[in-house]
C-alpha cells in the first residue's frame, strides 16, 4: 500500500514582495521562480524525490527518502542565496491528496501566505526508515499519443499547447476526484501523476475519461517504488513499451 | 494597431534525447528545462521582451525590440552551454495568433521537432525599427480576486491549484478563439495574455465567461507599449489599481 | 589607440552580510558568488563585453558597447533576483589601469565597500558611439605551452595548479607595472590580459619575464577590436596559430 | 589525526571542446565553468563537503561524508544537463596532498585530460563510515587584516587584487611545501586551506612567512570536524574572534 510523503514549499510573502516598492520586471520574476524550482529539483531529485513547479510560489514534492534535517538544510540554503524565503510543510498519507492536505494545513496554521510575519516555517512528519516499503510510491507517467505528428508538427504552437493544456486540466481534475491523486504537467506532452494504489481499471478509466471529455488521446506507464525516482523511472520505462508497441497502458509490476 | 512580433523557440530533437540511450532522471530534465527557460527569459527580458515557458520544449515569446542578430546570438549561446540546441522562428502580425502561427510554420517547414537532422533553424522577419509604434504590443495581466483568502489560505495546495488551472484553461481557450490572443499562466494566480487591439468590452466578456464557465473570479489590468515590457509593466500597474479599489478592469490608456 | 571602457562591479556590504547574523555556509557563498558572476558574464557578454570574476565581490569588466542604461538594467535585475545588490563605476581611459582606477574611485567616493548605507551606486562615463573605433580594445590571450603534457597529465592537480598560479601571479604584476594592463586567470591554463597599445616587443618581454621569474612557458595571441569580444576572439584565433605551429606570439593585425 | 577524503573533478576533453569547430565565445565559457562549479558546490555542500573552483576544468573537493554512489549520481546529473562530462578520482590520506595526489593518479591512469576517448571515469576509495572520526578534517580560514581599509577602499580594484593574489600565491606554495596542505582563494580576501594535523606554530610560521615574503598581513581561524563544513564553520567562527579582538590566530579546539 502506498505511503506517500508529500512536501509543500511555499514562498513567504511573495505576492507583496513582487510589487514592493513597485511591480518588479516580469522577466526577472520568471527567472527567479524557475531557478528556485530548478534548485529544489536538484536537491530533492538527488535524494530520489520529485518536485513539481505547480504554481511556482507553491511547489509540491514527493519526498519519501528525505528527512526533516534534509528539508531544514534546503530551507537554509535558499535563504542564503535568494531574496525570498520558503515555508515548508511535510506529511504522509495513504493517499497523496491526504498527505498534501495535511502538509498544507501545517503551513496555513502557521500563518497566511501573505502574512509578513510568517517566515521559514518548517513542520511535519516523515516516513521513518523502518517503515519504508517498496510500494510506498506509485507514479503514473502519461503522454499524448503521437503528439508530434498530431500537434507539434501540424498545428501552430499555441493551438498545440491548448490541446495539451485541456487534456491536462481534464486529467488532473479526474485523477484528484476519482482517485485522490496529484497530477502535474512536466513539459512537452507529459503529465506525471502521484497515485495511491490504483489498478489497471483506474488508469483505463482515466484515459477513457480524458478522450471523451476533450478528445485528447493519452497513454500511460505506471511504476512503484520506495521513492518517487524509483517509481517514476519504472513508469518511464513502461511508457517506452507503450511507445514501442502501441499499448495504451503498461504497469511496471505486471 | 498592434503589430506583435512573436518568436517560437523549439528544442531540437528533445523527445528522443530525453530517452536516449535510456530515460533520463526526471529531476534533471526539470532542472534543464527550467534553467533554459530562465536564461531565455533573462536574455529576452533584458531587451524588453517577454518569454513564457509554455511547454518548455516549445517556448513562446513576444520579441518586439529584438532583431535577427539578437536571436542568432541567443541560439549560439545556448549551443555553447547546453546539451541541446534550439530552432527559432520569428514572425509579426496584426494579431498575436497570426504571428505565432507564421513563426511555427517557419520551424515546421524546416523539419519535424523529432527530425534528428534538423538543428538550429533560424528564420523569420522582425518589425523594423522604422515601423515600430507605441501601440505595437497589448498585454493583459489577469489574476484571481482574493486568491490568497479564497484559495491559498483555505484549500489544500492542490485544490487551490486545480481552481487556478481550470480558470486558466477556460481563459486561454476563450481568449484564443474570441480574440486571437495568446494567454500564459506565469505563476501564483497570474495569467498574462498577449492581445491584439481589444477594448473594454472584450475584457469584460472574457472575465464574465470564465466566471460562468468555471466559477473563478478574475480581474485584469491592460497596457500598451512598443515592447512587451512596456505594455506589461503598464498592465501590472493597472492591476494594482484593481487590487486597491476593487475594480475588475483597468486600462492603461483610459 | 586603445580607449578601454572598464566597469567595476562591487557587491554592497558583502563582508558583513556573509557573517550576519552568523557565518553562512561556505558552499552557499561559493554558489551565490559564481552564479552572480555567471549572470553578469551572460549580460555583458551578450553585448560583446568581457567580465572577469576577479575577487567575486569585486568584478572587473571591459564594457565597450554598453551604455549607462545597460548598466542600470543589470543592476536592477540583480536586485530583483539576489539577496545582495551591486554598486557600479564605469570609466574610460587610454590605458586599462587608468580606466579601472577612475571606475574604482567613483565607487569609493560614494562610500566604503562595508558602508551599510551605500547601496547601488551607478556612476561614470562611457565611450559614446560616435567616438568608438576598431582599435579601442586590445586583448592578449596567454596560455601555458603544453600544459596538459607538462602539468595536467603529469603532476598532481594541486601542483599543476601551483605552477599555473605562480605563472599568473608573475604575469599579472609585470603586465600591470610595465604595461598598464589588467590580467585575469580565466580557467585551465589561460590568462586574458586587457592591454593598451602594445607592440610585439612588449609581449615578448612579458613572456621572457615569466619564464625567467617562475619557469613557466607562456605563448600568446593578441587581437584588436571595437569590443572585448571582437578583440578577444581575434586573440583566441591567433593563439590557435601558436598551438598549431609552435610560435610563441601571434598578433591579429600583422 | 586527519584523514582527508579528496575528490578531483576533471572535465573530459575540455581544451579541444572549447575550440571545436571554432573557438567558443569567452563569456559563454565563463558562464558554463562557473555554473558547473556552482552546481558541484551545491551538491557537495549539501553533504557537508567543500569544493574549490581551482582551475575550473579541474576542481578539488574535500568530500568526507560522500560515498561512491554520491559521486556517481553527481557525474550522471552533470552529463544530463551540460554539454561536457566529468571524470572523477577519489582518495583518502593522512595529508591532503597525499589524498589529492592519489585522486589525480586515478584519473591520469585512465587517460589524458585531452584524450577524446576518456569519458566519465569514476574511481577511488572513500573513508568508510565506521572509520570516520571528529578530527578527520582540519580547515584553516585566512583573511587579510583590514583588507577593506588597507586595499578595497584605498587602492584601485586591480591593485587591491594584485596584493591579495600575491598573498595567496605565497601562502599556497608555503602551505603545500611546508605542511602538505591545499590552499584555495575563495573570494574577497579569503583563503581556505585544507590541512593535516597542524599546531599553533605551523600557522604562526605561515602568517609570518607571507608577511615577510610579500608584505601581506594575514590572520587565521582553524577548525576540526568530521566534515569540511563542520571544520570550516568552526574555522569561520574562530576568524570572527580574530576580527573582534585583533588576534592573528585562533584555534577551534583550544
Amino acid at each position: 500500500m502506498t505511503n506517500t510523503q508529500v512536501t509543500l514549499f511555499q514562498i513567504d510573502n511573495y505576492g507583496p514582495w513582487t510589487v514592493t516598492p513597485e511591480p518588479r520586471r516580469e522577466a526577472d520574476l520568471q527567472t527567479l521562480q524557475s531557478r528556485l524550482f530548478a534548485d529544489i529539483s536538484q536537491y530533492v531529485g538527488a535524494r530520489d524525490g520529485y518536485v513539481f513547479f505547480t504554481r511556482f510560489d507553491n511547489m509540491i514534492a514527493v519526498t519519501n527518502g528525505l528527512d526533516v534535517t534534509d528539508h531544514e538544510l534546503l530551507q537554509e540554503s535558499i535563504s542564503n542565496r535568494y531574496p525570498v524565503t520558503v515555508s515548508i510543510g511535510v506529511a504522509t498519507g495513504r493517499t497523496p491528496i491526504q498527505a498534501l492536505s495535511d502538509a498544507t494545513t501545517l503551513v496555513q496554521d502557521a500563518g497566511s501566505a501573505q502574512d509578513d510575519g510568517r517566515r521559514e516555517i518548517l513542520d511535519g512528519r516523515i516516513v521513518d526508515d523502518e517503515f519504508r516499503a517498496p510500494d510506498d510510491v506509485q507514479i503514473a507517467h502519461f503522454d499524448v499519443v503521437d503528439a508530434t505528428g498530431e500537434y507539434t508538427d501540424e498545428l501552430n504552437a499555441f493551438d498545440s499547447f491548448i490541446e495539451i493544456e485541456q487534456g491536462y486540466a481534464a486529467l488532473m481534475r479526474y485523477m484528484r476526484r476519482a482517485h485522490d491523486s496529484l497530477s502535474f504537467f512536466v513539459g512537452g506532452d507529459n503529465v506525471i501523476a502521484v497515485c495511491p494504489d490504483l489498478d489497471r481499471t483506474a488508469y483505463e478509466d482515466a484515459v477513457d475519461h480524458v478522450e471523451s471529455a476533450v478528445e485528447v488521446e493519452l497513454r500511460v506507464g505506471v511504476g512503484r517504488g520506495e521513492t518517487a525516482h524509483e517509481a517514476g523511472m519504472s513508469a518511464k520505462h513502461e511508457l517506452e513499451h507503450c511507445r514501442a508497441d502501441g499499448r495504451r497502458l503498461s504497469l511496471g509490476w505486471e
